[in-house]
């Protein structure tokens, strides 16, 4: 009994039915956010010791666990998103590319200062970060090897032609998320599909499961650091709507036996601290891999949390990522990356890299002061739907106003939580 | 790093720490309630149909879901139990009987008339139940395929050698729940096991999947009636809090693409019908298998819901549970059943399967008015911890005083929450 997708959408009942299950199902699946009024605790609950009289008079008892409060479902799409097959190939083969790339970005000191010089003379958060990358520089790096978690945002251009092309917004380099959560929505999606009898499309969604894969890296990592008892050490936020995408990975390293621990930027003051050989330790653990959730905006930091921060670049543990790696990814640097010829320096002898690279290269418009800037700003007023605007005008990214900014950003981020169909 | 069992149960921050892991990885598996302020609904959510600007200037939609509210998790153990292997296997090796036994006592219209006859006197549930089994026997019966999903609850009893014993506390022939909720347990209770460091332990917590068994149950039901469009009709209360257990089987069943409606007796009033050959439609769909989630306590019946109950029952769709069925699990049955000689009516010529059942009686006392329910109640006074008194008293489950009743109830409920862990 498949129901004709035009009418589909048109029948205002059948669409609530199918959020009805389709809420149910993301529920079950562990799609969940915490709730805003609760945002420190997936639940407000109490620990109950239960006691059971026994037969011989003696009482046995154990920890109950009871729920006062809640958590809710992350919003996603009713309905999958349709890929064209070539681009979805085309996003795989190069994100090795985008990996490289940014690795090469972060082992080049003298790029990474001449590409953000303007930036850091008018942006005190990008500062911040290059005082502390110049810092490690100087006392020399303690730990040889680097962990990039990186996720690659892409919309669809429609060329004049009707045919569609893959372009990235932008590449994440710290605290990537949603990939927990993006385990969980294909047997959503599918759900959907099912209930409507298209049970063809249904199958034809792909299975995905990018928590087990961020987990594989740092499981690598932990092993290279060499230490069986060290401690993978995740750096959260106090107020952390978004827990269960990074539980998701904390659970696939539980489950090979590598211990995570959860501590705020203000634990790491108090209680962290570095041995001679520069080995991290927190409450007396060892720490093997620093894995940053928290640390990518100028709200993160208090002058108590630069120290911290601080603190863990110079340990010897591996960073996730390493801060010069946070770097390459601002939007300064994406932008001069598609200047002419700059691939080509910084990815020498690989003309087919960079040609792929390349071709997902949206066009990123300077927005500097300047005469650069300005007639940047004049185009995209006159044709706003040609351009997409990134929010990275001096002063941080938090102030950009731009509607259609904010806009986008928000879709990339709840593209995550979309499943591929492929075409 | 291991923790000692001792010293676990005293240290109440590893505890909290503990509770905080177990609780959101409960919520991750989907170990799920709704809450009791919003129980009809697992969210209050809206269905946003997001607009996206294209590049050539039209405008694509899609529905995006957003939530505000909220679900909680089930109250479960923080720690799974310990189950004498000897048990579990004699729990699995009796079930079989159990079963043969429910469905010999459901075939036996003069048994149940004669164990029945002094309670339809006082109680007018069981009353109104046996009346619509008298009518629907004189009918004559549409359908020869009966599909029972039985619920066993046990608790251990020790006996003066130390030893434990297995103890049969009820068996539950409809409606039985937490099949759904018990199959993501077992994840939750090695996570904690895991985060303890006693992954020995952990690798020994069975898994558990109640509701692909009971989904299967249905599946052959279906199967059996014939008919490939029709549907499965899950006889629903409007505030169900435990939705997400039920759902747990109709997201097996849609795996199957046998398709699940669900509906209120209401529903069934309103828009249910027979055709000449006593078909079951809904809303114009044929029904293959009626499955009660409802209609197993007296405050779930109307008089217009004991009407919808006669027509389901009259119907050719095979019902889950029949009111037979239902009537064989009443307490008043589990008592005649462990009167001396009664099993051996009832199975002939089945001696072992006799032996394996009594094995597990814990021993029933009348409570009726009279001489045998007065010694009754006088000997568990005097010895209160000896006895499992049951609330049959004539006038219905729902209105037991003594609260060591209660606590026993709601114990065999919260015992589909653990995992059993083999010792």
């Amino acid at each position: 009994m498949a129901t004709g997708w035009g009418s589909l959408l048109q029948d205002e009942q059948q669409l609530e039915e199918l959020a009805r299950q389709a809420v149910d199902r993301a529920l079950a699946e562990g799609v969940l956010l915490r709730t805003s009024q609760e945002p420190s605790s997936s639940d407000v609950s109490f620990i109950l010791m239960h006691r059971i009289p026994s037969v011989n008079g003696s009482q046995f008892s154990f920890p109950l666990l009871m729920a006062i409060l809640v958590v809710s479902y992350a919003p996603f799409t009713l309905f999958p998103s349709l890929v064209p097959s070539a681009l979805l190939e085309q996003a795989y083969a190069v994100q090795m590319d985008f990996n490289l790339l940014v690795d090469a970005v972060s082992q080049n000191a003298a790029f990474l200062e001449q590409t953000l010089s303007s930036t850091i003379k008018r942006d005190n958060f990008t500062a911040h970060l290059f005082d502390i990358h110049k810092q490690v520089l100087k006392e020399g790096i303690a730990q040889t090897v680097f962990l990039g978690l990186n996720r690659s945002d892409y919309m669809f251009q429609r060329n004049a032609d009707g045919s569609a092309a893959l372009k990235q917004i932008e590449i994440n380099t710290i605290s990537a998320s949603f990939g927990g959560l993006a385990s969980r929505t294909p047997a959503v999606h599918r759900h959907v599909l099912n209930v409507l009898g298209k049970t063809k499309e249904a199958a034809k969604i792909l299975s995905n499961n990018p928590s087990k894969g961020l987990a594989m890296g740092i499981a690598k990592a932990w092993e290279l650091y060499g230490s069986a008892n060290a401690r993978v050490l995740l750096i959260a936020q106090e107020k952390e709507r978004n827990i269960f995408d990074q539980r998701a990975i904390e659970n696939e390293l539980l489950a090979r036996n590598i211990h995570v621990i959860r501590r705020k930027f203000e634990d790491v003051s108090e209680k962290g601290s570095l041995d001679q050989d520069r080995r991290l330790f927190m409450d007396d653990q060892e720490v093997a891999v620093v894995y940053f959730r928290d640390g990518y905006m100028p709200s993160h930091y208090s002058l108590q949390n630069w120290g911290a921060r601080l603190l863990l670049e110079r340990s010897c543990a591996v960073k996730c990522p390493d801060i010069a790696t946070q770097l390459a990814g601002t939007k300064k640097v994406q932008q001069e990356l598609s200047r002419s010829g700059m691939l080509e320096v910084l990815l020498p002898g690989q003309p087919e890299a960079v040609a792929r690279l390349r071709a997902t290269f949206a066009g990123l418009y300077s927005l500097d002061m300047g005469e650069e800037g300005d007639q940047a700003i004049t185009e995209a007023i006159a044709a706003p739907s040609c351009f997409v605007l990134k929010p990275q005008r001096e002063g941080g990214v938090n102030e950009a106003k731009d509607p259609r900014s904010a806009h986008l950003t928000r879709l990339s981020n709840e593209a995550q939580m979309r499943s591929a169909l492929k075409l």
